[in-house]
């Protein structure tokens, strides 16, 4: 698919747009001379950052807001070709203890921008940043978009809501919608302050520290990963395609690894850091999932997308982008 | 089961306690001597109504309150025993129209329920009223619990939210809950104001009344009925076992009718009314699932559980309750 011709002039509304994600999408439509709107409301300890846009602040149309605020939302889906709706809490753990933010972010703020776009831009393309935690734990492997879903987590429940309001809008009122679920996405703009939203990066910034990485047990539950420049073409293959309408695709890599030997991949990448093996935490162990990997051959067939960035590769250039730009993630 | 010796003298808390099922279930439990608190917020058109606890007004407990007000809810689950939760909205048009009301009551509402529960009283029993609208539109029938879960409207996706957070919340947190999913619960003390909470006891309004009973198209979508003491019967049985926890049941009566031949029936057992063939108005058109019929079997094995009134008595008895004291419904 010509990307670039779809992209060009269309006007493009993204959500979490200084997060990791949403950013990384923005930098590759403003290459493609799209205009692009950002929305971001930078919660503490959420994923917004302004440096992620370093660079092209001056080419995108950055509105500090928050999902959950239906007037704003309003006015900034109308005419919007596309919007990728990447905003949503992440954090499994955080979503046991606070429940009610993450069902405000990932209920309430979903529906709320579903209806702006129902009232104000039917038409409107959007995307949606489903999770492997809508599966919880893996019945078989590899797991394919027809798994049952059964979250071992409110963020896993809630965000099963936020994508089925998705399809449903796109079913019954001609909003055309799509939902990507990611697994474990990494690489250059995630935050880095904490361990909440996402392990890889998490471990990315022991290594460089000359940190300890701590791991659980035996770190031998694998998982899969997909760098965030696999994920943005994914995401832009969706949103151009007209055959993704009411459809669901799972991202991965299909080279499961261990948790352990993933440390020791960021340990090598950053040429510094060390393993320690500690117990599993009480809080982690309830909702740990063990082996996850994903069945992505719907996508792959369907727009013809496959992972191209090996974690060795994505790990090296997540290591020096961050060796560069350290303060302002640190 | 021996239901009496279980119940008498447990401490009951029943959320929706003036509607149709909840005081259905008061009325049990009375018989039984249990302690009965019932929390309801008498929302208009909702299923509340003072007149559904004629008789045993002196020997409940009635607090008028929102499940939304988790303050409220934080002190009323205290030193209960088991919590029938039959809180919810019901009406899948209305969904449609006014999604965020349906995600405050059965999403938001429900997980306050469940807070309240963890922090004040996690050794609690709660018993779920989930659906057969989460399943959506049937892929095969029977249907059972496994069936996929793709609902057609708003409610439907709040539902499995609902549920969801009590089978996480009884996994993770200790609270001891079970889910059971109704099909056209229908029966004495159901609102008869409107047809947007179940269309029997709609039928049945109609027929009393000598008026039309519009059927769209053909009206040969079947359908499974419930009598509301068969749904009593369940739920107590539910509640008491300790093997429900964490479970989910379906009920049915392994008899599906359709529409149509239902009309039929509501019209003999009126001995008036009569049917009118309409068009299918859009609105319930998009939303309408087509045959449904559970698989019950699951309760039935577990719990030694099925339907015991059969259709034609069910509507006699709901016709004879109407006639006595309509005043109080229409």
């Amino acid at each position: 698919m010509d990307l670039q011709a779809f992209y060009s002039k269309k006007t493009v509304l993204i959500t979490g747009g200084l997060g990791f994600i949403g950013s990384s999408i923005a930098r590759r439509l403003v290459e493609m001379d799209a205009a692009v709107r950002l929305v971001d409301s930078l919660i503490p300890t959420y994923g917004g950052n302004p440096y992620n846009i370093a660079g092209i602040e001056d080419r995108v149309h950055v509105n500090f807001s928050d999902v959950r605020d239906i007037h704003s939302m309003a006015y900034l889906v109308q005419n919007q070709d596309i919007l990728f709706n990447m905003a949503g809490t992440l954090s499994h753990i955080d979503s046991m203890t606070d429940p009610f933010t993450d069902l405000e972010i990932n209920c309430l703020g979903q529906l709320k921008i579903l209806e702006a776009c129902r009232l104000n831009n039917p038409g409107i393309k959007v995307i949606f940043a489903g999770t492997r935690s809508q599966y919880g734990r893996a019945r078989y492997l590899p797991v394919d978009e027809n798994h049952p879903m059964q979250p071992t987590d409110v963020n896993g429940i809630n965000n099963i809501a936020g994508e089925s309001y998705h399809l449903l809008y796109s079913k019954y009122h001609g909003i055309r919608a799509a939902s990507v679920r990611l697994t474990n996405t990494y690489g250059p703009r995630h935050q880095m302050r904490h361990s909440r939203q996402g392990f890889l990066n998490w471990f990315v910034r022991l290594a460089i520290d000359d940190e300890e990485i701590p791991i659980y047990g035996q770190g031998d539950q694998r998982r899969d990963f997909t760098y965030i420049d696999d994920v943005v073409e994914a995401l832009l293959l969706v949103g151009a395609s007209a055959k993704s309408v009411g459809q669901v695709y799972n991202l991965g890599s299909g080279q499961p690894v261990s948790v352990r030997r993933t440390a020791e991949k960021a340990i090598a990448a950053a040429g510094r850091g060390r393993i320690r093996t500690v117990d599993f935490p009480a809080d982690k162990k309830n909702i740990e999932v063990g082996d996850y990997y994903a069945d992505f051959s719907k996508i792959q067939k369907a727009l013809d997308w496959r992972s191209t960035v090996t974690l060795d590769e994505g790990l090296a250039r997540t290591v020096a982008y961050y060796a560069e730009c350290r303060e302002h993630y640190w």
